[in-house]
């Protein structure tokens, strides 16, 4: 099964006065994590909206674990948990390097979507192609 | 069952380059109307502090219906969804008010915490006053 | 001279470790008081695009005073600093209700420049009755 | 003289509206450029407070030359422009890595404060070994 695999390291904006990552942050750490998964099938999104495809968010979900501080280097894994062919589930995790203690995991779920009518679309029928590379990633 | 509500207006900063409101903001105007919701309980977090309870959050989900954008004005409605001595789960609707539309709706789960050794509590034994409080808003 | 207030109060999610709003976040205070300034002259900024005229920022600068904490109620005073046929400078005070503190003290620059070639222009030769407004705010 | 550089890449939720990455963004980016120019005197900030010392920003400024956009890589380089012994100026110039373009430049102005009662301090007497230290980067 492909993970792609994500680093990036707390800065002090993220913080909150409880001295910990706010957990709003989490998802804007996914995201950049989303980016490279997305990679994996070896596009950006930039190449999929200039095809005709959108993936916007339809839900986002986060379990808070541990609180992640200023300064810890976090690795976010990423991995496909569910897909069918109008949308596509990924998982995160979120691990600080230094003690490997995982700090948060969540999901979000985006749908695939025509960029010019912004219709949801049938991805296995409308672009077979690239389907199979959403596919290849189970 | 008691419900709060919570108007706030988009800013600026909080769209992104899709022209709506990024998705992570929506998690910090819950935080706003969570503040508003346990006003009804006539107490405020800097009250329960005091007394010894915190209340981290634990879970955070939403689902995006419409992207809200720059000037909308919306209007969050906060209601308790469970409850349980050691955790409390709110239910959060947001509607832009100029057309009524469903914007998100989400949760959030946050455990209650002693705020000296940061140890899980039962409420309802341990400050069963507040939990009558709590009880009441269901 | 024209002044304009515009009232906010300090979220949670704006706070860093330090227990004070981070820095960084007085510039979307002093967006959303420049907003309400604007509105001083009759017009939104959606309405000044229409027309053909954008506002990009080409320099901001805040002095710190005195650390804004969560929950409190701030007020924004703003008014014109200097005005040239391309380009307005704002001047903004931040000011906590509750005690009268003063926090903050910043000012922005913004050029004026034609929305289609974005190419800066003279605003009192190409729209000459929207510089008069302009000159009524001084 | 010496520089620290620090390369960073343009998070989607940083953009705004207008297709760039909002205008308070930048602040995070030098906050993060100022972190690793610290580094330069062997000291991260956590070490300056565990002996004593904070650097609380006074000031802070930046002028706008191009919009970055989401993807971009940037590059930040940092120098001190200003030192006395009750504070220090350095200045930030951002750069685009693909075309070498200038996006922003800026300064921060920070005071030296007793991390004990939160007053000014005269660094060069008060620690004059971290004086030297700032002394060298000039």
């Amino acid at each position: 099964m492909y993970k792609s695999t994500t680093e990036l390291k707390v800065r002090y904006a993220e913080t909150d006065q409880m001295g910990v990552v706010h957990h709003s942050n989490y998802y804007v750490y996914f995201e950049a994590a989303r980016e490279d998964f997305i990679a994996g099938i070896g596009m950006r999104y930039a190449d999929m909206e200039s095809i005709g495809i959108m993936m916007p968010l339809v839900e986002t979900q986060c379990k808070y674990i541990e609180g992640a501080r200023y300064g810890d280097e976090i690795q976010i894994e990423t991995k496909l948990e569910e897909l069918s062919p109008v949308k596509v589930q990924l998982h995160y995790e979120a691990v600080r390097k230094n003690d490997g203690k995982v700090l948060a995991k969540g999901h979000t779920v985006q749908t695939f979507v025509d960029s010019e009518r912004f219709k949801i679309i049938n991805l296995k029928k409308a672009f077979p192609d690239i389907w199979e590379r959403f596919e290849s990633l189970k």
